[in-house]
């Protein structure tokens, strides 16, 4: 892959944007020395970004004797983005200012039956409605949305090209929300939302090599090498979830046997609390009811649940070590509703299998912690999609 | 990590030189066409490497009816490089010319007590003076060296941080090899050397997202992205052989149980024989010897070697399908010593294991094919390093 200046130019600028919206106002002598560009570079680039509208000179500041210093910031009011998850049990839609504040949310729930690509568009446009609606944001002020969508996307062509829970094969669905709504929507999947999403606002943030380790239903890995999402050749990386943990073990729903996520998926996990407890009430109830369930056996020191997070952190921290040896992270980022529920348990209990199964010189660089975002942070890296698709070469 | 105008410019040389090495003659539209590059910034590099005396005018092309086009090559007298494969019981040496020819090659063996510092930095001098003598290539035509160093190396600071094998900790390796040779040293481990020879001569020669599998007595995985190696935070990415494929498996040189290396590592395969035929003869044998009798069994169907190589096989098949599943690479090399034994028949018995633990999606596009380097690919590697190192900035 050659990358071009275009490319560069691409790369530097979202790394600026980054520093601007997380310390807005700011100098561009104080954004050249956080993203190590020339200061010609970044005036360059502010320049851009100011013609455009989507960043505003807000002031000056001293620099102690010297001549004032302009200060930006990201122009909130010059448009607004969307970020839409779309789950198997839900979607939900965020709205957001160029700044990527949260203006608006709202979630429409899916039954079983509702899956036909059809549906799915008239359950997003009327979560587009709203959130525009709540906020009083005119839909002409809305820059692009960015769609998240399990299972296999082509991005290029916004084809969702497979969706497993749905049975969807090659479904248009860019092309069919781009008859329902009047401005540029980008698909990717939910693996690499919420990777962007630490990049940009979460654990992330200036680091080179990161791995986010999402625990839900399915569990898989986004990397970053550089700082830059990594996709893979054909955008299906960080199937961590159906890497081998147990030789011939549990059956997956892949149809491998001993995958990561038969152990540490949500219905992995009480799959343990199973073998741990046949009796257990928990089983009878729904999976997403369940894992809250297993939280609060837990805080009750159930023994059951202890058990089975205890069995549970040893799966994750073995799969999580083969993690550290393979790519040499600078932070683990555990992400993702499972990870909500029961992150601090697994945290704690997994170190010591870690430990023991990750070499300790790559190990004593990593960082492993909890998603810091608050919010969701599938629809966040959604909607900084957006932002980029906005700002790409050839939208001027 | 932000990309400098400096980092993308060597970049897109080191990818310019690639093709000139694979195809000199060559005209620099032809390099335009082949590296994706602009013809204003091929000719711009074309002319730093002409000035530098790395390549040479070597005369004239017809275009169709246009004007003639200039064609460039290799300056292979412009100077001579030196790869150095330091192995556990050998220290292999070969010279370069700038084309990275072959000129000439040395093995020096090491003793089982020969391994302080001062004895290996020894037999590496020695060798280096066997290379030149035999080609008649002058010392001060060496532009560097290459050193490959088992284990963790730190290459900014010329370390061999821990050779596992030898204990050693934070030897100054560089600093001692260059009171002995009279050009600059580069350190690097065989990991990142023998992934670097295939991007630049072997199975990944303009690919993107590679993966270069180490078969050796330990195992490991070189991982290349956007062409350029991934080293991970602290220069240990790839300890693929250290990530666990049966929990609670065999116990590991490491400490850990149920490491890859311990079922595809030499020793390992070793191992599985033992469990198939206690009483093999074969397991009298010194490991590399075992190896190759082991493949001779196989030939003549022998019983005992079938199992076992099926049986590693899977093992490696199961191993592979995770890297497919995590990095969605284009294609998987297999390398090394274990691979040039073994290799055909490991892949044969691989690809039904790779089916079954892969997903079809990352699968489909991915070729996994054995190192087509037909000399050292270590030493080749490192050689390269010496080459980058030569042309780095700041080296006019
Ligand atoms: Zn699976
Ligand atoms: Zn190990």
């Amino acid at each position: 892959m050659k990358r071009t200046s275009r490319d560069i130019r691409r790369g530097n600028r979202n790394e600026l944007l980054r520093y601007v919206i997380a310390r807005s106002p700011v100098s561009r002598q104080e954004l050249a020395a956080a993203t190590g560009l020339s200061l010609a570079t970044v005036a360059n680039l502010v320049g851009e970004l100011l013609e455009r509208g989507v960043l505003v000179e807000v002031g000056f500041e001293d620099s102690d004797g010297g001549r004032p210093r302009g200060l930006v910031a990201m122009r909130a009011d010059g448009g607004a983005l969307i970020g839409v998850d779309v789950a198997e049990t839900y979607i939900h839609v965020e709205l957001f200012d160029l700044a990527l504040r949260l203006l608006a949310r709202a979630e429409e729930p899916l039954s079983e039956s509702e899956n036909r690509p059809e549906q799915v568009v008239g359950h997003i446009t009327s979560g587009v409605r709203a959130v525009l609606d709540q906020a009083g944001v005119d839909i002409r002020l809305v820059l692009g949305a960015g769609v998240s969508m399990p299972g296999q996307v082509e991005r290029e062509g916004g084809l969702s090209v497979f969706a497993p829970n749905w049975n969807w094969r090659d479904v248009p669905l860019r092309d069919l929300l781009a008859g329902a709504l009047d401005f540029p929507v980008y698909l990717d999947n939910p693996l690499m939302a919420c990777t962007v999403a630490e990049l940009w606002f979460g654990a992330a943030r200036g680091c080179d090599d990161v791995i986010v380790v999402n625990l839900g239903t399915g569990v898989g890995a986004g990397i970053a090498v550089g700082g830059s999402l990594y996709r893979g050749f054909s955008n299906t990386a960080g199937e961590w979830g159906h890497t081998t943990l147990v030789l011939d073990g549990r059956v997956c729903h892949c149809g491998a046997m001993g995958c990561v996520e038969a152990y540490v998926g949500a219905p992995g996990i009480l799959n343990t609390l199973r073998e741990v407890d046949p009796d257990s009430a928990i089983l009878q109830l729904d999976q997403a009811t369940a894992i809250g369930a297993l939280a609060d056996a837990l805080a009750k020191e159930d023994a059951a649940a202890l058990e089975t997070v205890k069995r549970t952190a040893r799966y994750l921290g073995v799969a999580v070590g083969n993690l550290v040896n393979l790519l040499n992270p600078q932070v683990i980022v555990l992400s993702s509703w499972v990870a909500a529920r029961l992150g601090t348990a697994l945290l704690s209990g997994m170190r010591e299998a870690v430990a023991e199964h990750a070499l300790p010189r790559p190990l004593e660089h990593t960082r492993i912690m909890l998603c810091p975002i608050a919010t969701n942070a599938v629809s966040l890296g959604a909607a900084t999609f957006a932002l980029e698709g906005a700002l790409a070469p050839g939208k001027a």
